[in-house]
């Protein structure tokens, strides 16, 4: 790919990692995004590690393989490898991993899965009604993205493009960004809804 | 009515749903907003569905009949039908439906209605004092937009213009757009008081 | 005083109204603010009743006498011959008042009033130090604005520019609008505290 | 050091604390921000006292010595000798100190110390692993700021640059701003988790 089409993905990812740190899900230099840039071979443009998320500009992106490695300039996070994981076994394009209040303390709460059922909201995650329970996973966490990426794909749940890492954040897919961002927005609002109401 | 006219409604709507987008009540591409642009025959633009709400354009709007059916380019959210059903039921001018943590949280928790009584606030619902008792109903969710409004109509209060619908959201109507607007955050204020202090 | 040095208070109080909106302390078309413009005779400027606080103009206020009449053109609230009390009684320059849930909670919560004890930010109220214990004053509610100053005029509590109406919100005053902005901050983060750790 | 660079450093630190008062973590004019300009002596341009945090200049700062006393123009805060203190002690090139309500609220909760443990957000703090346990002291307030410095030169815990001051708020310790910017993010998140939980 050229250094255009780079920048031109972290142009997009800037601009949603700036609304994401804005909501405080991404406090301090937690979190990161990724788009998939190429699927055979599987190549994904992810943001740099250690920026403030909030004024990342279009070069703070880095160039990785199906491994998550760097294929080019820059430094990219370890958790690289789980996005290019995610992207593989889930077909998505675009993956958010936000920090946020909510997913860790439901994620404590409920270690072995947050439930919803019977809420309009569902249907933001592609459910024709309310009328379904689904279940958030929440996976233990690990330095070892590759425990960790054994963990994601053993607990994955039908209908539920997410997972909630203990004591971690939240990891969310979708087809593009602006659907990955719409899904994490979903999410996020289910996991208040749970906290405010219990 | 002109494109002229409905591209105009268009643009009061994007504004009113960016304002609301702004407090976290549109998460995901939730929630829609309608303006009545003709009386007799019903006429509403309604706000375009799957779209950020954040990020609407003056064009992001869909004209649609009594019924909620579309009559022209653009695809209406299934609650259009709803909207036209408020409109009709109510005679207000503009109808807003927003999905907020605290309408979820308390309709959960007051499954028969949520009363609130000697409150200032309530004054912004049109009340000469702060010296009433008022009940925000509480309707079970449906996909059946019939169903929906056939229970919004039973339920509706005497000077309370809004309804929670279960697992869902919160419907508000108005004159006019700023109106609604005016009683959605009063009636949303009313709820986080109650959240707050339960 | 001439329209010109009126509109120049509409200004000051307009950004302080936008400023306290975007906090959601003036949802719907709550609260309102004024300043002393002259003090013997007793004339304040008020914002104007009935608009959204976050969209105020330089022109959106009104001129009081000392009993909250209006001087001139414009609507003032009911609630301008509390502020006019107020700037009366305590020698204030200038008056906030905002509808917070932290205060209507915690009114409803210590309606014999709020204590506050040891806490630095006591210092932003002119104590010298954190070792102090004072009382907000809470008042209940009236639609009568003698009744309500009677009230307040009995309840003000040395050391706390501040008082409590009880299902209503916050009095605040200082000698200028800054600093009356800067003392609402301070009373509101205290309420705040109080209620996220009881 | 030249008024030019005082400037700079000035235009840092109002960045800064804009940043912070949008977050709601200055409120009235609490807080102070200071970065060290010069080592050996030491001397750090520390944000003037009374000020609207988030409406600083350039020129809202004060260089002082490793007393706290100032060197030039401008009134420092009585903190200025702590922030001082902490830049000695630490050998830290930039303190932040805020008044949260996370961090009164759990001081009073945890008066010994709050612990935290197997939290992917401690990597923020600069641990390697989220496999650790760490504790943020919390030490009694006081207006002598020889006292509270001992307080804190006593408390300060491996691991955990920032101290929670009992009934007053958070000071945070980093190289540089940034560094001490995001920490206090990482603090904060973690102050409010904890709140979130129990």
């Amino acid at each position: 790919m050229s250094d255009l089409d780079l920048e031109e993905a972290g142009a997009v990812l800037a601009a949603e990692a700036a609304r994401f740190a804005s909501f405080g899900w991404m406090r301090g230099t937690s979190g990161n995004l990724s788009v998939v840039v190429s699927r055979d071979p599987l190549r994904l443009a992810v943001t740099a590690s250690g920026r403030d998320k909030g004024e990342l500009t279009a070069s703070d992106v880095v160039l990785v393989d199906e491994k998550g490695g760097a294929l080019g300039a820059g430094r990219p996070s370890a958790e690289a490898a789980l996005h290019a994981r995610v992207a593989a076994l889930t077909g998505a394009g675009a993956v958010v991993h936000v920090h946020t209040v909510a997913s860790v303390a439901m994620g404590a709460r409920e270690p072995r899965g947050i439930a919803f059922a019977d809420l309009e909201m569902l249907k933001g995650l592609g459910h024709p009604t309310h009328e379904v329970s689904v279940t958030l996973p929440v996976i233990a966490n690990s330095q070892d993205m590759g425990e960790l990426g054994d963990r994601l794909e053993g607990a994955r749940a039908e209908g539920m493009p997410a997972v909630v890492v203990a004591g971690h954040g939240l990891y969310v897919w979708g087809a593009v960004p602006q659907e990955a961002r719409h899904r994490t927005e979903v999410v996020e609002w289910l996991l208040e809804l749970e906290l405010a109401r219990s």
